[in-house]
């Protein structure tokens, strides 16, 4: 009889639980723009006055960087810690949004209700789901289930930089039974998903210069090498006709995906077709030879992200430019080694410099892929509490998505990580009109009433 | 006994003659950028009461863009037009320019004085060279030497769009025995050069959308495919191996070069080394067969002058665009027909877009390349006063750049057109710190005096 009155507390609260995350989604904490570095600090003093309304001891740690938020609750059983990160993506092309990004609002969408703002998914509204069943558990019991440390980040879309020396300095602190983790997504609409594996990031952000001057096109056309030339066959180069990554070594540490994992997945009945229907595709553009969920979750990638050069305004100008640059980045998986694929990259593209040219590099930090321990027993605890709250029974599944912090955990702490979210597919994460369903804010915090029952009945 | 006092009232007049030019470039006459149509108009204005002052009964005469200057004074002998453009180029990237570009001063640069600012080569400072030589002629004998008609126009930096049109109402009016162009400069320091050979252009801006909105990397990447990926490889694929352009069709209508002008070309003795080595490059980029001269001056070329797309901004953004763009321009010469080679691109282009993918051009009008007359026997009267005034005897050369006027002047006037300018390869026209030195300036006031008394002796 614990859980009950605490899910009705959950439905009672509704209303007011949207009102304080519409509070939080009106503070413009985009970590990766200098601009909003004290719309971070703000945030991060939203969530320290948020947790301790709630009884928790929380309070802002500074960084180098933007700042973390901690807070711990003491009591018996398992310790388990909750993280999520309280920055968001950038918010251009703005003209592609059809409110005010930072005026968020439930909006009716194709007869269903959503949360629309930037970080409504990602991941403010999955954040909140948990501090949400935190709130309604002590409002009924007047404690917490068992021992809680809060951990919240700034910079999770802006690499990270100060999480792994905090973690190091503060591992005792931190150091818990089960990290659980909520910036991932159902599969499908109504399957509760429990992500397993999860895919590294390195990204490379360069510029190339050869003449030392923007030059006429009229005058130097022909006898001078455009830098954009070169660019683009760089990194036209970098995919074979096949799709696969020409790096040499790229594919050395990926390993084969184990066939009982292969059944699993095909059992889900991944349909690609809708997937890149919804967002205007129509053929996959990965490997030919692997099936789309490989391509996502199990397969690394290389993209490019930002490219630029020459004269990019209104009207036309016969510039030949004296530099071009780009920012590309791979997703890694199994044993690749962002150091070593670093090194293959920057190699492979100095190999292909003409004579005189020179290449600065604005590196940004690469991570590993992990996997998770679900022999722990902590793992089918949730499996079956999420498989209670929602229609379809919970899966295990992959994550095309970079989340570091999975894995340091297990690296720094020891302690096994637990991805569980409530984002969908078509939550335009990352992407202009960024919403997050109200199905997913309300189910999701009932979700994790249940598991902190599972975890410490 | 005409000529010798005009040059001496040219060397005294010369101080005058610098503060009117550096009135006229202290006007921002950028003529693709809309925010700059004022100042295109102010510009016009200013040169139509210049004229005025020297007796030309001059009129600013409007277009649907920006409008024309012509001028007319009446006289005896030959009919001469002179045409130059009042408009300049935009002046991005402003940080590299080492004072306003609209602040115009003489500068010393390697202990030679150089006119410093936006326009000071390209035109103004050369359209101001023929009516410098103009006002001392009057000054000196009270009238002008002929019949001239003073023709600018305010869109050569952007395409010409009323040239044409204007060309062709006004076609009785501007019909004379030799068009004089002045926007070419001298071959090497010290000399003359008449262009007999001059390269047309083709501009391409367009964009490519795959996924109707940007996309997560993490969540599509590898399974989607991104426009820049698509983008790049168009690009790049546009040169092979050996530095040719690989449309279908492209060399149909290149002419090999006649063997005597080769031969004369060879003469001058052109160093590709120095001139590639004072822009900071190694290697000549063109096709691999051919020498320097022939890449600048009689083949055809293909230069990406813009790209850009996704995030590039500061940080980093895992991005998978929705769309990518580029500004593409070709430069033609002998028979290639612009509107056969845009053909040619477009189904190249549209052969390697991805199924689903759209394409959205802008397109930028092209034009022909062309070929003087030089059997004209107006073209030795000119090179022979050219002879007269500098270190070395004038020279016939090619152009790489493209002043389609000169076609239009014959095909639509049935007039031969003359194009005789002082620039300098250093000049860093349509780049940062353009300038022009002060001795093709004062030069070339003098050569435009002996030419005229040639033309009219």
């Amino acid at each position: 009889m614990t859980l009950d009155p605490v899910l009705s507390r959950i439905d009672a609260d509704l209303p007011q639980a949207l009102d304080r995350l519409l509070e939080l989604l009106r503070i413009p904490s985009i970590s990766t723009d200098p601009a909003y570095k004290g719309d971070c600090q703000t945030a991060a003093d939203w969530l320290v006055s948020d947790l301790q309304s709630i009884g928790v001891a929380a309070e802002k740690r500074q960084t180098p960087g933007h700042p973390m938020v901690v807070g711990h609750v003491e009591g018996d059983g398992p310790h388990i810690l909750f993280y999520g990160h309280y920055d968001v993506q950038p918010v251009d092309p703005l003209n592609l949004w059809d409110r005010d990004p930072f005026d968020p609002a439930i909006e009716d969408e194709n007869g269903k209700k959503v949360i629309r703002g930037r970080g409504s998914s990602d991941d403010k509204g999955q954040l909140m789901t948990f501090v949400e069943a935190c709130r309604a558990w002590k409002e009924v019991h007047g404690t917490l289930p068992c021992k809680i440390t809060f951990f919240f980040e700034g910079e999770e879309e802006s690499g990270s930089p100060s999480l792994i020396p905090f973690m190091k300095d503060n591992a005792a602190e931190l150091k818990s039974d089960i990290a659980l983790i909520c910036d991932t997504g159902l599969f499908g609409d109504s399957t509760p998903a429990i992500v397993t594996m999860l895919r590294g990031l390195l990204g490379e952000d360069f510029t190339i210069t050869g003449p030392d001057r923007d030059l006429h096109s009229g005058m130097y056309g022909g006898i001078a090498m455009n830098p954009i030339r070169v660019l683009t066959r760089i990194l036209a180069d970098l995919h074979d006709e096949t799709g696969a990554i020409t790096l040499p070594g790229f594919y050395d540490d990926v390993p084969e995906l184990p066939d009982e994992v292969r059944a699993q997945w095909q059992s889900l009945n991944f349909d690609h077709a809708s997937f890149l229907g919804d967002v205007g595709l129509k053929a996959p553009a990965g490997e030919q030879d692997r099936t789309p969920l490989e391509m996502i979750w199990s397969r690394p990638t290389c993209d490019v992200n930002g490219i630029w050069g020459g004269y990019t305004g209104a009207g036309f100008k016969t510039v030949l430019p004296s530099q071009a640059s780009a920012k590309v980045s791979f997703r890694l998986v199994g044993q690749q080694d962002p150091d070593k694929i670093r090194t293959a990259f920057r190699s492979y593209v100095e190999s292909r410099l003409p004579e005189g040219f020179t290449i600065e590099y604005r590196a940004d930090k690469g991570s590993p892929a992990s996997q998770m321990s679900i022999d722990n027993p902590m793992f089918d605890k949730a499996r079956l509490a999420l498989s209670d709250e929602w229609p379809n029974a919970a899966a295990y599944v992959g994550c095309g998505g970079s989340i570091p912090i999975a894995g340091y955990f297990k690296d720094i702490l020891g302690t096994d990580a637990m991805l569980i979210g409530f984002g969908k597919d078509d939550d335009q994460i990352h992407s202009p009109n960024e919403k997050y369903d109200l199905s997913s804010f309300h189910h999701g915090i009932r979700s994790w009433a249940r598991i902190l029952e599972a975890l410490t009945r």
